[in-house]
């Protein structure tokens, strides 16, 4: 892309209120916009490094059976009452609003009640099972206060995945198989070295349930992490008995801030039993369905990454989400035959083919964070000059070594 | 994908108040599932069609310079209230809904004001402009009667773009680009042949507006139709001074009913001009940014293809849109093989290697309606029966033929 066609700016400053580091940098870069507390639009740099996140997590949940779905962002009180879950003492996050009869809606915060509605018109029989849905959606918060800039946020897309299973057994396997593809999109994304699997408090189904926590001195949570085994506590959940339960020693765990990135839990028949979706076995006897939820927020994700991977200059993205993989900045408009032949060997760049000094290409090439920055100017003659991002050491390379990279 | 993993299934019968062909069709043939009165999910099978829709929008707007974004659903009062848009006497479809400190926010039916204040934040000089920028979002409206299955919704996504030009003639020259780009996507999308360009009520900036509609019976609009030189005439405004001012003939006019596929605006300075859009001249002096908007339904158009393209057995979905290219029937669980010579081809396809009598297989494979159905059975040996859902030919051929196709 031409950045001179790029309708956004970097901006030199942000709103004072805005305290947090990713926030500033998406909004300095011309990633984010801030509409008003809580609530972000995705500008097209934002956007392309959303959509990088949001297909390497499609393709970890294609590759474990997940089917994709779109559900209904609006919501029937009476399926949320059948669970508890529609009153504002049981649920204190609900926008609510309402029909031109009157009829109260809900904007959906999480999906199980329609899902398992859904579920109940196709699932009768053990041959039905398992099956394993997702959606990327747009879910509805009413927080009483949004901080820590995209992170937790009001509106928010969201992945949520929810297992049907036959049994706690069944469930048992799929969950981890989802704790691991869980562990490839962390990895995936450059956050793996610094995420965790972490032990939360679970609910009437199980004891447990698993957070994935990513090590980051701003982050809302504090967990204690053992490194050598790759796994940690989280404070809720930090007692003798539990580190006793789960062979971990207090000596071996360092206590850490840390943002959580994606959790997975087991619901058992906490939904289906209340909404009936059911299957018969075998010998015809019924049974309820066994689920569990399986959640990632693509936006929180972008944004941990930003807390994670910055300096004081600006973004490091790694190349798994970069809105491109080269930043050609050009120096004396000699750019544009490389910047096509760049285009027909599928490398996506951004050609800063702006009016504008060297200091400041050079200044927003480091604050979008691009992995990769080619530089051609006079000086460079028929060469260009390579930088990575996230190392200080130049070299001179010709076309060829430049499409190898 | 084999169709044994699927998780819907298809249904003899939907719900008795569901009077449209495309709600009854999309939802026997587990595309979509009505959670209730103008709400709808997408299933499998629906996004699948859906994600092409919007794929093939979504490339004929980057064509013409399109820069893609995602704004908020959650809507600022404050901003609406400076175009006189947020009263429910002046838009009577707002859904409002309230924050903890109980103030007031709508979910966005539209975007002109949310973008135009972003926009005022990057755009200042004549430099800046033209931009076109667009998204693909949910827009929430509170329809007093939803009707007409998955044409008139309360919640539905939308390609909003919006074009922001420096002068009329400027914004007049990409108006007439866009409206190429829309006959192009509606031929892409198998409606080219029956989607006419039509003038319909303007605004304060203009006399017209021009609306694309799809010639059918079941629609909601009556048009006047030139099928010689392909345009047509909103009943709203079938005057005679119009027919002359557009050199139309009234006895050369069909009166038809029609669905609205898509309509294009162009607004002038009446959203800039309230919001603080401006930009300088060359000379200094400050202008108005003058904007135009350019809507399409990705789910109305999926619904209207179905309403246009369909028999007393099923759905006739245009490759194009297709949510599998081939269907495989597979009779004598002999078609592994060939399914995943296809699949290694790069050719999508649906294989039916459920434990269902032929009779089922050829009635569902007419309900979904993929554009070739190729059936393996015992008397079609190492051949193909290969048959197009449109027409009643049976060809026997082998792989290498069908991999042509």
């Amino acid at each position: 892309m031409r950045q001179s066609q790029l309708f956004t700016k970097t901006l030199k400053n942000v709103a004072k209120d805005e305290q947090s580091v990713n926030a500033q940098l998406l909004e300095r870069g011309g990633f984010a916009y801030k509409n008003f507390a809580g609530v972000y639009s995705y500008l097209p740099l934002g956007l392309k490094v959303l959509n990088k996140v949001i297909n390497i997590i499609r393709e970890e949940m294609n590759a474990i059976g997940g089917q994709e779905v779109m559900l209904n962002t609006l919501q029937d009180p009476e399926l949320w009452k059948k669970t508890d879950r529609w009153s504002d003492a049981s649920v204190d996050i609900w926008f609510k609003t309402r029909l031109k009869n009157d009829a109260e809606l809900g904007l959906g915060y999480s999906h199980e009640e329609p899902l398992t509605e859904i579920m109940s018109h196709y699932i009768s029989s053990y041959k039905d099972l398992p099956a394993y849905v997702y959606q990327f959606q747009t879910k509805f918060r009413n927080e009483l206060r949004a901080k820590s800039g995209i992170l937790r946020v009001r509106e928010f897309l969201m992945k949520d995945l929810y297992s049907f299973s036959r049994t706690a057994e069944e469930l048992e396997e799929f969950y981890e198989k989802a704790a691991q593809a869980y562990l490839k999109i962390f990895q995936r994304a450059g956050l793996g070295e610094v995420t965790y699997r972490t032990f939360a408090s679970g609910g009437i189904f199980s004891k447990f349930s698993d957070e994935f926590q990513t090590v980051c001195e701003t982050g809302e949570d504090t967990i204690y992490l053992d490194r050598k085994k790759r796994i940690a506590v989280n404070k809720e959940v930090y007692q003798d008995d539990v580190l006793k339960e789960l062979g971990l020693n207090k000596k071996n765990l360092d206590e850490v801030k840390a943002i959580e990135v994606g959790n997975i839990f087991k619901l058992g028949a906490r939904f289906s039993e209340p909404l009936g979706l059911n299957y018969t076995d075998g010998s015809g006897k019924k049974h309820p369905v066994i689920m569990g939820c399986y959640g990632i927020g693509p936006g929180r994700l972008m944004g941990t990454i930003v807390e994670v991977m910055h300096d004081s200059r600006g973004i490091i993205w790694p190349e798994s989400v970069a809105p491109f993989k080269v930043h050609l900045v050009d120096l004396n408009k000699s750019g544009e035959k490389l910047y096509e032949t760049l285009l027909s060997a599928g490398i996506e760049v951004l050609w800063d083919d702006r009016e504008a000094s060297a200091g400041v290409k050079f200044a927003d090439a480091d604050l979008i964070g691009i992995p990769l920055r080619a530089v051609v100017s006079e000086k460079t003659g028929d060469k260009i000059e390579l930088k990575k991002r996230n190392e200080e050491k130049i070299e001179l390379v010709d076309i060829k070594e430049l499409l190898k990279i």
